[in-house]
């Protein structure tokens, strides 16, 4: 029997990429379509805690032997989403990220807005097709967004963002900075975390030019837990560009109230990263005022310098 | 001083190319946007009897010296695009083809739909956008949508096409069907072409794996007029796939009214061809019943094929 089609976030899934699956399917399904939310990795404790606070089943696991048709949302580079998708048919595409390496050989339905989740998205095409969002959509897409725009702090937090979380968390009947905070405390249980799971929890990966580039975030509101590990974490980082081969990988550990971020460096290349950055390294770290958006004040710069 | 930012079709501009980039234009700079209309190759003769008919002013002709940062309309890969749109920063894009190769370094508006016309997904844009479509926008936006739907005859038709056309036909104050068939005359008169013109005048280029694919198509009532030619048409095929070192050059030549197709090739595979269009050619031609559509159903049993 075929597979059916699966609405899935990329690898290392955060709470944008499982809510939205969520949010999407539901939409989908409520316009007659046949499909399935789903994940490609391990859901994450914050996560956890949004599916346990609005009573959501856990999207289905997947791998490729499942992977035929899917509709992408949260990430369109190959090198991000489920193994198999690059032998999968894509269907759709929902996601607020730069364009990447998607091909078809069909006209499909393809959104991407530069807003500060895919969950704000989500919510558009909900009221263009004139659909309600129920409680617990609205606590789904709320979420997302406040999840990836680190409660509307993020630079990549828009006019859009801030009009749609006021309405959701109307909907959702929740305190957005209450709610907010008690997701961003989820966020920054670190201290049971081991090294490795630090760079890699919330990773992605890049191809700029012919470099392997990964680059691991931690958001924390207690950024000494995480960098009394430094040497811990930067062994880690080691034995993950020997593993993976990358020509760099970065772990930003960024401080979501200060509003500042603190780089660790691994692999080759200082010298490009830091011109691209406008930093220096002492010791392998790198102090970054200002930068809490990996995807829009590190992956550009880096991109560039890189091709 | 800086280029503007153009708001571009593909080469060889259709009418839908060139009606999207002015209608687009216009909601941009309604949304207070500094943004230019502009075309990347000669307007047709169809193209012209609706800017005539509507008094709208030719959009400027770039080129790479004036290709700094482009929204494209009506295609999303770059060999299709105006020439140094490689090297531009691409800043939206709005179409209704298939995904090609357009990657950028940030998020932006990326926005594809398969539906008949882009003029239909720029429809959405300006409701979405809550702004009014004065007669001479849906003039333009309906010559765009009947021009590519082959009033509203061709398989990538839609029902979101249908209702549309109908709503810009009342907005533009014209019989649709009468309006179509105005344009559909232009569209044929092509006995006053050259041959090499037949082929180049509605053109797009592909990248199947490693082969340089090109595909012209002449939509026509009147097939006997351009199959007279065959042999001439045939010779200038000749000549292209010599000059762009082509691995395949098919000419479509579509009547409209039949709802049917005849294909010329030239070039290598003729065996590929064949098995992936389910037909047999004879003295380099064939006969394709039902095929109205490069897009649609041309291009991906051809891209599935030579992969």
């Amino acid at each position: 029997m075929a597979n059916p089609i699966y609405v899935i976030g990329h690898q290392q899934p955060d709470t944008d990429a499982i809510c939205s699956a969520l949010a999407y399917a539901r939409l989908k399904q409520a316009q007659g379509a046949d499909v399935v939310p789903a994940r490609a990795g391990a859901v994450n404790p914050e996560t956890r805690f949004v599916l346990d606070r609005w009573n959501v089943e856990t999207p289905t696991l997947i791998d490729d032997t499942a992977a035929d048709r899917l509709i992408l949302v949260d990430h369109n580079e190959y090198s991000q989403a489920v193994s198999g998708a690059r032998d999968a048919e894509i269907v759709e595409v929902v996601d607020h990220h730069r364009i990447g390496d998607v091909q078809t050989s069909d006209p499909i339905f393809f959104r991407t807005e530069p807003v500060g989740s895919t969950a704000t998205i989500l919510t558009h095409l909900y009221n263009e097709a004139d659909e309600t969002i129920d409680t617990k959509t609205a606590g789904l897409l709320l979420s997302g967004l406040l999840s990836d725009t680190v409660l509307l702090r993020s630079p990549t937090t828009t006019e859009t963002d801030r009009s749609i979380a006021k309405r959701l968390a109307e909907t959702a009947d929740v305190d957005r900075e209450e709610y907010g905070k008690e997701l961003l405390q989820q966020k920054s249980k670190l201290g049971e975390k081991q090294p490795r799971e630090m760079v890699l929890s919330d990773f992605k990966e890049f191809e700029f030019g012919s470099n392997h580039v990964g680059i691991g975030q931690v958001e924390t509101v207690e950024r000494e837990v995480v960098l009394d590990q430094r040497n811990a974490i930067l062994a880690a980082m080691d034995e993950i560009v020997s593993e993976r081969d990358y020509a760099v990988l970065l772990l930003l550990v960024t401080d979501v109230l200060r509003e500042e971020s603190v780089a660790l460096m691994a692999g080759g290349h200082a010298a490009t990263v830091e011109d691209a950055l406008d930093t220096s390294f002492t010791d392998r770290e790198a102090f970054l005022p200002d930068v809490m958006s990996r995807k829009k004040q590190i992956v550009p710069p880096l991109e560039k310098n890189f091709s």
